[in-house]
């Protein structure tokens, strides 16, 4: 997403934290790259949800958007297949050093991958904690655990580092997730 | 998508077919809301890919997009999770009556619906006849076959007729193409 180098500092400035994140998503983009481009997995982060108001035609082969917001996703931003499973994710970067707040995540994309899992998917979170840069994978069986037994609004460092699986970085791939759902689901022979 | 009315006319005469599909688009959605609401499959269209070109951040919280335009999708419309195989098909409605050209599927569309296949997914196209009002569900299987055996670009009615499965509609699902895939891959039993 390019914008305007004039509107920087007010990027920078906005409260809504939609900058958030461009990191992992670059890091994730690549790794699924590298997946496709290996045969390994098809797996794309989706569109961004984007409501149009308006649309100039002016010129007959390509239409320009001229006003449009920015949507709620309803679903989570990542989907695809390995070896023949759904799998199904939401990633998110924090800033916290100690803890993922769950505000981070809508309520209808947490149900969704609940929803994933109720129906023989393969459903999970991918936080990364920037200041001490680890990335975690923690599955939605966990992410339920939590939620029901835990009321608290926030998932702690130690509950990542217990029940979170620890991704490794690396040159290529450089977030190499699968190799963590494959020791989950399939016997870890990645 | 809501185009303002002014320029309807103009998107009648554009020629990229951009609108074509909206009524098949409709019925998809809404077959696919009964689904999640029965809790029968979880399938999403995904959002139309658009470059943002100019953001304008003067509200701090909704920023608006000044400048836009459409992309070309990389994967298919559709995608999401039934009896937990994963599920991928794209969707074209034809005003020919007798032959679905094959230029209304990008190549790299094609591609995706095989390495979906490859891959241990279930993965197939829908093509709504709109003036004899007929809509089938078409393996990527038998595309796959089309494609290799015949050279010509275009698919009749009459392979659609022979290969295909014909989708039942009725007001309530709309479009019960999961009943053609139950049929087909799970035994009928939906």
């Amino acid at each position: 997403m390019k914008y305007p180098n004039n509107l920087k500092k007010i990027v920078i400035k906005n409260t809504n934290h939609s900058n958030r994140g461009m990191s992992l998503e670059y890091d994730l983009n690549i790794t699924n790259d590298y997946y496709r481009i290996k045969d390994i997995a098809i797996i794309y982060k989706k569109p961004t949800p984007i409501k149009i108001v308006k649309v100039d035609f002016d010129k007959i082969k390509s239409a320009t958007i001229t006003q449009a917001f920015f949507e709620c996703p309803s679903t989570t931003d990542y989907n695809g297949i390995y070896k023949g499973k759904y799998i199904d994710f939401e990633a998110k970067e924090v800033k916290d050093k100690t803890s993922f707040s769950l505000s981070n995540i809508h309520n209808h994309q947490i149900d969704h991958l609940f929803k994933v899992l109720d129906h023989g998917g393969i459903s999970f979170i991918i936080v990364r904690f920037c200041k001490i840069n680890k990335t975690f994978v923690l599955q939605s069986e966990c992410l339920k655990s939590f939620i029901n037994l835990d009321k608290s609004k926030s998932i702690s460092l130690e509950y990542f580092e217990e029940f979170g699986i620890l991704i490794d970085e690396a040159y290529t791939p450089r977030l190499n997730y699968i190799k963590v759902i494959d020791n989950l689901y399939f016997g870890g022979k990645l």
